[in-house]
């Protein structure tokens, strides 16, 4: 048996736990179906480096919790019932050292029958979806994140890439006119935990996004490259949303060339991920991180 | 070698060949992105049998005559674009016993900016996907399949399940107040092709589906059964829309009870697979089939 | 309501059911982990024309049936317990019409170390899944199919595609050395339930498959066509085993060159799907389909 | 426009890029197939922020310089593979800051007829999928990490979970004899890299992970907890193989019992995620992580 051994990490939880929540309101009911992943690290890794079980809270455990806490509490907001998962764990369980709890909304969205809403029939309509992540360590902050993912988009024009670096390797010519095919994922920081109105902040961060990605309506804006757009999406964010602190942007997209009849490709693809941040966030922080130059 | 072999299907074909059509109107854009199939047999299978190619139309030369179809006359409906290729494979290759094509479209709707229609920009919204099939063989009717697949709907009452067959291993309570949630594979028969407005029984077809399975949007109507809720579907079909002659309709579909706080569980699941025609479309085809008794 | 309808057909079933079994010998253990799918149809459609469910067996009494069948008699073999599994419904519930029954199996294998079994420690390994279906009229012959699934294999040379039809929309070159790989997808029948062994048979076939497609080992064997492999595959099976009736054989292909650095592409993908049959299985069963000349 | 944001990371490059490589030695072959992504940043956000693409090399540049690469050397180890694609983007571009690079095997065997290997025949058996990763900041070491996903294990006995914490929300049983299952992602660094016998180690520290997993072949080994389990792995592995400086080890499971038949679910999963190292290695890395207490 050798010694010289660090633990760097030594987490557990339980993944994918599914629930259904339905309030009714007379006749009128309301679903949030969600899927939650809870993981756990404790104080002491006894029971990984012992085999000691007497601190560990079994999966089930935690999975009992979760939909224990969706039945009391239900679930008004993803932000705020993912926030009480942590916190519960956190107030409840002094073994616990840290906690993190990921969130994601399935897609229903109310029927509608000639413009009349369904009092309780329902439609999964998967067009980005939601969610939600919030750590906390012992006696740190309680910090919120809520993201966006699975969301495709396309502009068939108003996008180009020139002035690129070439060499001997380079096929891809330059254009100014080619089609624009990205599936986003947006995951943004609220910094610590406070009392927004998450529901009305995430419509508004969805909003900005598809439009600093489409342009006015009349005549869309041009993209000299991924990264630029990225970059206009974050910054439309950043100074329209002041509860967003910091941004990560990862888009995968798929090359696509300008003439009637496209043949578009699955693989390979590319990515850019960026994360943009306001700068007093950072401060508040004592983290600055910087791209290295 | 054993000689006392008979061969019952000898079919090859291409499939997911995947095209994007762009149509532009001045500045506006309209585009389709579909998913092709397309299988034949030919009227000798000495490929097969003896190795020699010289009827074979490459899976290559399938790939090129269908985006060659997209670039030349477009797609017009899903329907036609189907019907198109299967027409010119049997018309163009008299070594072509029969052939099939399956279309399948992704769901790209234009986007919207504070409800004004952006003139290039789109989302992909997976509420259901529509495709489309049509088979014919030498000297038979070209005949045509439309459908909707990947479609969730749930609703969160108005649904029982009273009265089966009860034996020793039963287990299931009987409820008069469960949530149903169902994701349905729709697929319907047009009978030979003639010419419909597809694009409009198409929507007219989806929106039956959705009043049927919920009912009246102020009190929504009682399903005894996942069976009969299916049998509604195709019979509102049926008699609202004239055009389809056959509708096959399966649905699948997970346990769940009606507390306020439900664990969705994803196997094993139930489905049920029905087929409703009307009796003129299987006499003029020399058909019937029936259940048996 | 219209009333001039037919109903075609009227399934239900339970889908995904999953199982282990365990049997243990002293300390040694066997295991067998399978998904099983059970499907019904009722001599009356009562419950899906009337809502009335009398008849109806529950897909959860299904499910329970499955399982109580699994730990009473254990899984001998997939194709024996397939069978079980069939002729249970058929005799116990006179409502029944048809049954049928679909059993894949979890490639779970013993464990090695140092080339000594462990006794019960096992790994999964996907190198093709083994599959079981049968179906049962009332008053019918049980019939009996087994299968492999996602079987992938790939000979690097020995493999060519030549003197194929050519037009205007050809692109594809003749080649007389290229890559061939195919993901197979076999199912053979065994016509009416007999006595067979069937984990021998099963390997049997398997092994032919393999050697039909690879060919001997030091030299392989020439290719002219997928499906002239794909007849050799079944020429094969069928003088072999005298036991299989039919083999119908799926495979699935990407274009690929005979460079030193090739680009695998997934879409679009070719593909051919035939069937084989003895003459003296389709005489018994009064039925000769054949390819249309 | 606001101004006091900073950029926390900007990086893009070509996910996906597949590749199969074929070596000849007389009629035998040798083949790897592979799935590249490569990642960079550069030094200057420009593109970024100012739609500046001078700089940039397109990911359609990086696939074209991967394909080169793999053509001109061949595929040694998937580990120097991993490594030259490093190297050759941070030696050949100056803009280039860090790069990072992942590289996953397909999983072909050479397909074996009664014990005599193929010279060009090869079949696909997923039990466990290589993949490495390295990655380097200009000016600082390249780091190289090597790993195995979706290795599914399973032992029958020889596992419990007692003596845990319980509350009022506890409802698993305390259990000594239960099934164990569990899918392993097993990710490890060999510090800075160095000229290591790459498929030599692989191999080793895979059969030291099924060891410690399943115990001795006659009689296995005792595991009081999934936590306990990965520590056996871990430390099995850093005292046998000294190339490994940390491991870290996921694993998902589910629950099961231990009668005769069981009922595998799917969700929710449990999981742990542990990480161990040489603490050697950390101090030379002048990190010293710790789990807080």
């Amino acid at each position: 048996m050798i010694k010289d051994v660090e633990v760097l990490n030594c987490e557990y939880g339980k993944n994918t736990i599914k629930l259904l929540r339905v309030r009714r309101e007379g006749k009128k009911h309301f679903i949030k179906e969600v899927e939650v992943c809870t993981h756990l690290r404790l104080t002491s890794a006894q029971e990984y480096l012992e085999g000691d079980n007497s601190a560990v809270i079994p999966t089930d455990t935690i999975k009992n919790i979760v939909l224990v806490l969706a039945k009391k509490d239900g679930i008004q907001t993803l932000e705020q019932f993912t926030v009480d998962i942590c916190k519960h764990f956190m107030t409840t369980f002094s073994q616990v050292a840290y906690v993190k709890t990921y969130v994601q909304e399935v897609p229903w969205q109310r029927l509608q029958e000639n413009g009349v809403p369904h009092i309780h029939s329902f439609i999964c309509v998967p067009d980005g979806i939601r969610f939600c992540e919030a750590e906390q360590c012992r006696n740190g902050p309680l910090v919120v994140f809520a993201g966006i993912k699975d969301l495709k988009l396309m502009k068939t024009t108003q996008s180009g890439f020139e002035g690129f670096y070439k060499n001997e390797h380079t096929t891809l010519p330059e254009r100014n006119d080619r089609i624009l095919c990205a599936e986003l994922f947006c995951k943004w920081s609220y910094g610590e935990c406070r009392d927004f109105d998450f529901d009305c902040i995430w419509n508004k961060v969805r909003e900005c996004v598809l439009e600093a990605f489409s342009g006015p309506p009349d005549c869309g804006e041009y993209s000299p490259s991924y990264q630029k757009t990225v970059n206009c999406i974050q910054m439309c964010i950043l100074s329209k949303v002041p509860e967003v602190s910091s941004f990560l942007l990862n888009d995968i997209h798929v090359p696509a060339c300008s003439s009637q009849v496209l043949v578009p490709v699955e693989t390979p693809y590319g990515s850019c991920t960026c994360t943009l941040s306001r700068k007093k966030f950072l401060e508040a922080q004592g983290q600055v991180l910087k791209v290295e130059k």
